[in-house]
């Protein structure tokens, strides 16, 4: 006797789409795995405002010397991406500027080594406690001027529905290539929704990849649940000098406002996934988005 | 022997669009026409700042009693506007939301009183050194969620161009009625940028207001007089409470981030014109602006 297909699929702990109605469910996962009073790369203030914002922003990190060669990657594969990394370039809307690259921590020995950096991937394996590997990685240019904005979102509610990652257990980190000022569409954050799962309505339409790359119109939380969580807290903006480390929890409320301002928006994003908590099949009747946006074959811990 | 009509035509001293090239150009009119000296409603340092900037920003001019009449009136607006001044109302593109209602001078005693109150029109009398009246007035509202950006622009361009306002000696009040925070598409102010006209590329189409006071596309700076402008100066956000009034000479460049925050945004706005500047024929090839968005014939000191 063989098992249906429909019972070896994992369980679903974190429903969204699929015609359910919007509401805010319990997380059921712990933020910081590291057992209590584990030495690790931060320090007791830092590990427990992780915990209780659900992000941390460190800097100074880096060299000056550092910085200057991440910049230049970042403005060499601006100008090459369209024609050297079509598959992985997405374009504005309206300007067809570029707006991000995916994997560049394969495309690009800089990134990848950046990807892997102690200083990185150490707080990574430690606030997960597993070994880890990156889920996905991008490049984000925000141009001066018509920079257009990224709506609120959970990114664990995308990469659970669309790509199967099972549990919180993955964060990414931002790292800062050009100032942040207030005024040029800096990442907002709202400090301890990631306690929160908000449950988005609508169905996930046939290759959504494609245009939420752009434009995100479905796995959008409600007017109401925005509401919700942000009047329960606030919004801060992580406004700050370029090379600034910006740590947040896979299931932060965050989002950006659009940018008219002559200074554009540049960062590159790792998102560090638990080794354990590897993707399986979508939480949604899709196939699974390419390997470029979420790693699924190519697993290899930094 | 008439004249040709070429001729009666005033001189045109601040051309823009008809096939020019984009540029800065010298201001040829003064910013503060009272007589230096003059006893007027602000402080010497006052007058200076706004000479030297082209805005001051004001604080607790009223009451909280009469903040409260304002916001409640603007509510009362916003709700009827659309089925009872459908020609004064502009709509969000996308949503249909309310953008703004114009000439609310007129339709509100609440803000016809609002408009002459001493406190306002003194100041405007003072700086302008004339009597003055309403050239346009509106009440703006950017909504939460998906309020969309207001490009860079110099008022005056465009109220010269398309309403034929011959100097620059007129200037702008906005009166918040709501917070303005960092993040939620504060005005946004260029210090010192109204020495410099930008002369703008690009025809004027036509019926060009029905498009533009939802998205401006013509009458707008190129990229590189913006980054002028900007990198010789800075940007200064106009965050601050309610009740706020944000005085602005009709050149200053100024512009808003759209707005995805749950908090909207909103505030009433005076433009008060010197009695001895009022418009002639615009000076583009296109009929005048209707009277609600440019007042032509109703013309009443306040």
């Amino acid at each position: 006797m063989t098992q249906s297909v429909m019972d070896e699929r994992p369980h679903d702990f974190y429903p969204s789409r699929c015609a359910l109605e919007a509401q805010l469910l319990e997380r059921q996962d712990p933020t910081v795995y590291a057992p209590q009073d584990t030495q690790g790369p931060l320090t007791d203030s830092e590990v427990r405002a992780y915990a209780e914002q659900g992000f941390l922003i460190l800097e100074d990190l880096f060299t000056g010397e550092e910085l200057a060669a991440l910049q230049s990657e970042q403005a060499r594969l601006r100008n090459v991406s369209a024609t050297e990394h079509p598959a992985e370039t997405i374009s504005e809307q309206g300007s067809g500027d570029m707006r991000s690259v995916f994997q560049v921590h394969l495309l690009s020995t800089v990134f990848q080594k950046l990807s892997s950096d102690p200083r990185l991937a150490d707080i990574a394996r430690y606030l997960l406690d597993d070994d880890v590997y990156i889920h996905q990685s991008r490049l984000n240019y925000k141009p001066g001027f018509r920079g257009k904005e990224f709506y609120w979102h959970s990114d664990f509610e995308t990469w659970h529905v669309e790509d199967g990652m099972p549990r919180m257990r993955a964060l990414s980190m931002s790292i800062t290539l050009t100032d942040n000022h207030e005024f040029n569409g800096p990442l907002m954050l709202v400090p301890g929704s990631h306690m929160k799962y908000a449950v988005c309505e609508g169905e996930t339409p046939d290759n959504h990849y494609e245009k939420s790359l752009k434009k995100q119109d479905y796995g959008v939380p409600s007017d109401v649940l925005l509401s919700e969580l942000i009047d329960s807290s606030e919004i801060i903006t992580a406004t700050g000098k370029p090379g600034s480390v910006i740590i947040f929890d896979c299931n932060l409320m965050h989002g950006s406002n659009g940018n008219i301002t002559p200074y554009p928006r540049s960062n590159v994003f790792f998102v560090y996934n638990a080794i354990s908590n590897q993707v399986g099949p979508p939480f949604c009747n899709q196939p699974p988005r390419p390997e470029h946006i979420c790693t699924r074959k190519n697993i290899q811990a930094v």
